[in-house]
């Protein structure tokens, strides 16, 4: 059933255990009431540990989750990437179970950690070199800044917004807000190139503050490239020199079509692949 | 630590087994990806269950979830309902499990069917009588009409907005949406009226499409009460003779404040009241 591109699942640990079981009464269960992280590892190493465990602190900070010991979290991500080449960690923190119903907290509750590592999949370094074609999503993102920026556990946008194709062909597709604006793939973040610079859209009304479009944001203004998050819409888009997405495993997968119209695969987007390359293969935590 | 309002867990099914666990790869705790039910129950007999069925129904094909067989969540709900004078029973039904990451689904997914029975919080009848204490909430909910409607399990938004106050004299906070309008309460639907008649928000950008909300809107037309969903703003609310909540559990409560504003408990309300008293209280599946 899985097809090669599919990461599949190699162990799990509940609460630090080995454990195939969940309660219940998890709130995450009831409400998606968690925050998560991706991980993605090599050689051992698992990359910008620190910037995913400071997004994952002030998720639980926006959210007011009682996190729990995040020196426990980043132990358990560095045991479960000690061991391979390449995998990938995911981390989900939830506020922890509830045993009366309905949304109210009582402030009690304890998180449920939950880490789970999966195979990287196969692939051949196709997308990074050729690039990827993307489509434009129909569905638009509800805008929310609560919850904006935050790699919280409520996702039912992003599975409805995959289930609108099945060509094996298109890789993503492009999300835009319910006000027009251009926010994200479904599981990555975007940037475009044009005669204003690097811009990726800001994520105050919704979208994720991704780890990876962090690193570039900072990798790209250490190398002089001018670089904003910016309000951007279709046609900014349209008009865009280069477009690329981002997220913590790919790296950085420029586009090669939109919409089937073809695109160029620019000067800026290979720069930054190179910069950015010695800290996706050697990762050290920075 | 649970208050009294609690409603306490009396027992939980997983897949029609008695069981305490959860496959930690199901969907709905990693991204809320299921839909839920609450379906009251009192004398042994679950309030309207073919429209819980019915809305679930819906759910599932809004969302492309393979429910499984809805007779056997007929009669696990009616099961649970029979021995008991009053609880609430809570369906979950989510997407089931995956083996590898990502929001894609393969189309193999197998629902995984939760059902919880809760004890009937301690009531006095006071706020059917006397009415209750509602504030205006800060929190605007996002607007999605691919999830508008849907009683799904996306549910940050409700827990965020539940968050804002602690009083406990206070019930319910009335929620308006990123454009303005009136949506609901956190755990409830709303109702006013004034010279229009009797008006509850559309559903058809955010908010839940709530089975107590249908049947007043049902009771109501054929009361010959002027009925209408409808987009409400906040001078809608303002300018309210009566304002009323509704859920399944609660049936129709009435606003005697709203952020500290006094408010008349009028006779559309009370009419409702007594019109539904009979369905609540001695339940017929219609």
């Amino acid at each position: 059933v899985l097809p090669e591109s599919a990461e599949r699942l190699e162990c799990v640990r509940v609460n630090g255990r080995p454990d195939q079981q969940v309660s219940p009464f998890d709130r995450a269960l009831h409400f998606g009431d968690g925050l998560f992280e991706t991980v993605a590892c090599r050689r051992g190493r698992p990359r910008f540990l620190s910037l995913h465990l400071e997004r994952l602190r002030w998720g639980c900070g926006r959210l007011g989750i009682d996190g729990g010991d995040f020196d426990d979290i980043r132990l358990e991500i560095l045991a479960l990437a000690r061991e391979i080449d390449a995998a990938i960690v995911k981390v989900v923190l939830t506020r922890g179970t509830a045993l009366a119903r309905g949304y109210g907290v009582t402030g009690q509750e304890k998180a449920t950690r939950i880490t789970f590592r999966y195979a990287w999949p196969k692939e051949t370094g196709a997308e990074s070199q050729e690039g990827v074609q993307a489509r434009t999503g129909s569905l638009r993102l509800g805008e929310n800044p609560a919850l904006a920026g935050l790699k919280h556990c409520n996702r039912l946008e992003q599975i409805l917004a995959r289930r609108e194709w099945t060509d094996p062909g298109i890789t993503e597709a492009l999300l835009f807000s319910s006000s027009g604006k251009l926010v994200s793939g479904t599981m990555s973040n975007v940037f475009i190139v044009d005669s204003a610079g690097l811009r990726t859209p800001r994520v105050d009304q919704c979208g994720v503050a991704g780890v990876m479009r962090r690193v570039v944001l900072r990798e790209a203004a250490g190398a002089g490239i001018p670089v904003r998050e910016d309000v951007l819409d279709a046609g900014d888009l349209q008009k865009a020199d280069e477009v690329f997405l981002t997220n913590a495993r790919i790296g950085i997968w420029p586009l090669r079509a939109l919409d089937g119209r073809a695109m160029r695969i620019g000067p800026v987007t290979r720069q930054l692949q190179a910069s950015l390359r010695p800290l996706l293969e050697e990762p050290v935590d920075a």
